[in-house]
């Protein structure tokens, strides 16, 4: 492997993002852009992709290395003719802090009644409504990566009871953890259910309304809610607005959805007690993302190990 | 002192409230109640009170120690005829991590720029906003009592740059702080100031044009934002909504106001970017007063010293 190999970028971001990062970044390199159609990608040895073209991997044919540009990488996973490249995972402390800004935003928002507070607001109408307090609550989150970890200790420190769940059993000092063979136990506890889990084929659809139905009823928020920051995939839309409809949620905060951007006709819009934000839990940092991996590129070229690398079996 | 001495009880909290915490407080001691208008109170050693009646005092005269419904003080220090007692603040951690929730549930509103995506989710409406991170924000606490160090702590773990300002210099760890004599150069380093001041004659209608104009421009969120959880005499609203329409303030977070409940023509309950709560912040336990004023009372009575007494020079 040479010094200084070539990089392709195929990031569906916001190109002036793109083009800011750019400056100062991958020193010495030559960066090629997919979107330039005519270009001869056949230099690049790493690509650095978020949602990538169709024909990315057979314009360039000679990628040793390939970098998510988001935590998730099932889109990635999901393109024809895929590579058996090793992939890497976008970990970023940027993008995991502001990932618990909107995870602890949505708790907190639904804890205090931000909904019904803004309702009564619209009517300029002044009436304290009975609120439990964080410890009363108990925040059960699905996932335990380095987003979800993340997540559990900052709803600790805002005084809530946080349980976790991972599909393999992981120990977290202080709060008690359940595996797969103890989700029905995890949700039975849960008062707000924190999806950050990977879409795999273990994981879609896996928020419906049966798993809804075994969260716990009568807490002190009266009825669960369901918070989605990791992947729309997981969800069953149409379960989650029945769910509320039939009093079985109280509330939802999601920031993905089956199809985004979600259709103007969804009735989660309108729905009260739903917050609905536009896959903007996270955005990636690019700044980020290329000091990451170039840090990466460097690493491979010295001979260290790659970091963060996915496991493709289990599809994360 | 004898032992178990007679407690009178004046709180303007809703009645239920106050009945479901009565069994199993005061164990052995006579509970008067003023409201019973022909209740005879001359017994009353203690009293406990949010609001009292003016002639409280009056109807009991024998009073050796008096107790705060709520963390400031300024409306009992206000009751004409106050006799010359000790005065017990009402600490508790319930009450300070209820004003932490919300805190830190306004600024990161503010952050995450919740009136903006609610007004989009409004109309349907699937559109990223660019978005900051906490650590690009720096949050200015006024006032680093127990509730505003709690505050401080939590919004660090959050992520945001956090500095304080008290009137005597206070040493916090990692916290830059700042006392009376660099209000302005505190100011002018705070994106979002956080109001959590006792009401004294020092600081009443503290938070004016004046004092907005000196809060820094242009920071990652354009203009600053003010949070006030402290009181509403420190605040002079016609300022913030002429601060606001100004251009000199992004928005604001307000829990409490000069006359509450707000007026119903306050301009405030229509503004963009303003988010009204109803002296909600932190709404005393009822069960947590009564807990802790008879635990005082023990201590009283076997001769030790009350604890979190008023300083009534100061005026907190």
């Amino acid at each position: 492997m040479p010094a200084n190999a070539s990089v392709v970028i195929d990031l569906k971001f916001e190109r002036r993002e793109v083009d800011a990062a750019l400056p100062g970044s991958y020193v010495g390199r030559k960066v090629l852009h997919a979107s330039d159609r005519s270009a001869d990608l056949s230099d690049a040895r790493y690509a650095v992709l978020w949602k990538p073209d169709l024909d990315l991997f057979k314009r360039a044919p000679n990628l040793e290395v390939i970098f998510s540009g988001g935590a998730g990488v099932d889109a990635i996973l999901a393109v024809p003719g895929l590579p058996d490249l090793p992939i890497v995972r976008f970990v970023d402390e940027s993008l995991t802090t502001r990932m618990s800004e909107w995870v602890v935003l949505q708790a907190l928002s639904h804890l205090r009644q931000t909904p019904a507070y803004l309702a009564q607001q619209r009517k300029h109408e002044w009436r304290e409504l009975s609120q439990p307090q964080a410890s009363e609550i108990t925040v059960g989150v699905m996932g335990l990566g380095v987003l979800g970890l993340d997540s559990v200790a900052k709803l600790k420190v805002m005084g809530f009871n946080v349980i976790g769940w991972s599909r393999g059993l992981k120990q977290i000092d202080g709060v008690e953890t359940f595996d797969s063979s103890g989700l029905d136990a995890f949700l039975a506890r849960t008062d707000i259910l924190v999806g950050l889990v990977p879409l795999t084929d273990e994981t879609r659809g896996i928020f419906d309304a049966k798993l809804f139905g075994k969260l716990r009823q009568g807490g002190a928020l009266g009825k669960p809610v369901f918070i989605n920051a990791g992947r729309g995939g997981s969800q069953v839309e149409a379960d989650i607005v029945a769910s509320i409809n039939g009093g079985v949620l109280g509330g939802a905060s999601l920031d993905v959805f089956e199809k985004e951007p979600l259709a103007a006709d969804s009735p989660l819009w309108a729905m009260e007690n739903v917050i609905v934000t536009p896959h903007a839990a996270a955005a990636s940092d690019v700044r980020a993302l290329f000091r990451n991996s170039e840090l990466q590129m460097q690493r491979y070229e010295a001979g260290e190990a790659l970091q963060h690398l996915v496991d493709r079996k289990s599809g994360y």
